[in-house]
């Protein structure tokens, strides 16, 4: 466009952007729209830190454009109102989750599933619908149309809410829509991180028996006692597993890392659900008979659309669901990548914008 | 057991066996079981070669026990029934495919899907209740409980019908369970051989779009003037499979060799489903992205209950669909099963058995 990212729009912003495929963050001074009539603009209180971001930064995933803002966990308060809003008024508690777009006329986005929109626009990295670039939550301010907005309970910590709009929505929409969210179910979780952490929580205020999948015998504890898991299940001991054959009505896979699927389709019972929520980079091995003799799937899902996004915080608050989170300083973020990379985290960053971004 | 097979039992019975995973099948004198008070026994007509007979005569699976009678697609006459036997008389036209028994107290089994008993018997190459191993319709003969044996309607020629038992029941089950049996749906067909003809039948029954999706661009014709297909879809052609991304509600996936997975999942639309059928060795490559992105899934299938299978005899009969057939006499199957090894059969090899099974 000829003009910095400082100068495209009428207000100024300001972040941490990764420059270039180090993913190191530094401040970076860019701009924002004006408050468009059905725009809602805030102060950015806090934002969590994905595994996503990480991905992205480093564009491991390819496609990633520099300087780039990361960030699609954003809670804050509301500054301001354009003058066709309807939802939301100045101070209002909010927050911006993963999409800030989307066609508005397709199928999905009929259904309110504008995460399965092909022209869904994400919250960074994408282009807006007027050409310009998206950037994330590691910034100041953010301003969006009211429709890409939810509400946050006032009985949520804003800090500890924020990880629900990637988090969240990722374990919950797959848990309602596969109809994992029946009370009585036995449903397992794959990978205690991020998403698996808040898997468990949402499950077992569906009314599930829950049990955890972990390569790590020493999550168990903290599993059970700190999450609410009800059993725990080490992937490596064979024994443990053979005992657990055929008993699980659906598992969420949340581990992005190559892995092996045979021995967790073997834990379904014959119908059972194997959802996958982490995105490995590269193909799985997936072994056929276990399909057939059973009648399992493997399915997967992605986030979800804004109407089940303000459900699932809804549900969050009624049921006192929060991320386990540590709070960080915006200059502590390289290291809690570093961190996040050898998931050295229980169980989400989330950094502390408003005390700690300061322009220089 | 101290026995020979045909000492076994009280009657003598008489079919072709493999003897050694050469997999060569020559004369066999076994026996099998009085007709019990709930059996029914009927002279075999008919049976269908199905592609698991392939599999089992050469071991390929593991767990082949010789001498092995193979044979699930069994058609004949009624001869003689057991005193409780209620459903069927002398002379009536039945069936049997690949059950003769399981549990009767399992869940699947409460829910008429004794094909996903875990305790289920196989009409041959298993153990029977009685202890006493199972032999299929490669033979003069059958008895079997009258739970496993369905009624084939007489619109219905029996040759013709006789793969219904299990290529019928096998691609109508998914398209039931998995609700591709709405009209006006798109429906991908992989694979057009003895699943594959049958499954373009009766999704096209079902008011289906069907297309056809195959290596072999000189199956178009067929596919689309001889079983009804809209469209066909050469798989090895970029451009072809590029046009039709995003189009498919499902596709029914019956091709037993290992084969990407990735272009089916392009081909469907968000939420549409990938059901295997075919039941590849090794396993195949999973791209989890493509499942993310649209809430795809992919499941398997197999079989399916009795109350289906009379269910989807009565609809074929009803649509007139039978398999497209080459029928042969019993000393041919040795070259009818080198034929199917290269798929050089359209679409079923069907013995008839009554007329040339003859004991030296």
């Amino acid at each position: 466009m000829g003009m910095s990212a400082e100068e495209v729009h009428a207000v100024k912003a300001f972040g941490w952007a990764a420059k270039d495929q180090s993913g190191l963050l530094s401040p970076f001074h860019f701009s924002r729209r004006d408050t468009g009539e059905e725009d809602v603009r805030f102060k950015i209180l806090y934002c969590g830190i994905c595994h996503t971001d990480l991905h992205r930064i480093k564009n491991e995933w390819g496609g990633s454009k520099y300087p780039l803002v990361p960030g699609h966990e954003i809670v804050g308060v509301v500054t301001e109102v354009g003058a066709k809003v309807q939802k939301f008024k100045v101070e209002d508690r909010v927050g911006v989750g993963c999409l800030v777009g989307a066609c508005h006329s397709c199928d999905n986005c009929s259904n309110n599933l504008e995460n399965y929109c092909p022209k869904k626009i994400l919250t960074y990295n994408a282009t807006y619908h007027d050409g310009t670039t998206t950037y994330g939550g590691y910034s100041d301010h953010m301003v969006a149309n009211e429709h890409y907005l939810v509400r946050i309970p006032d009985n949520l910590p804003l800090d500890a809410a924020a990880p629900l709009l990637c988090a969240g929505i990722t374990v919950y929409s797959p848990l309602k829509f596969f109809q994992l969210d029946k009370p009585g179910l036995h449903v397992g979780v794959v990978g205690l991180g991020g998403l698996g952490h808040v898997g468990v929580k949402f499950a077992k205020a569906f009314g599930a028996k829950v049990t955890v999948i972990s390569t790590s015998p020493n999550k168990k504890e903290e599993a059970i006692e700190r999450l609410g898991a009800d059993s725990f299940l080490v992937s490596r001991d064979p024994d443990q597993m053979q005992a657990a054959m055929g008993t699980m009505d659906g598992i969420l896979d949340t581990v992005s890392a190559v892995h092996p699927l045979l021995p967790l389709l073997g834990l379904l019972k014959s119908h059972g659900k194997l959802i996958m929520v982490g995105a490995p980079d590269k193909p799985l091995e997936l072994p056929v008979f276990p399909l057939l003799m059973g009648r399992k799937m493997v399915a997967g899902s992605g986030i979800g659309g804004m109407k089940e996004t303000q459900e699932m915080v809804d549900f969050a608050a009624k049921h006192d669901i929060t991320a386990d989170i540590e709070v960080i300083p915006i200059d502590y973020v390289n290291t809690a990548m570093e961190r996040l990379a050898k998931a050295d985290v229980r169980y989400r960053f989330v950094i502390d914008v408003a005390n700690t971004l300061k322009a220089a």
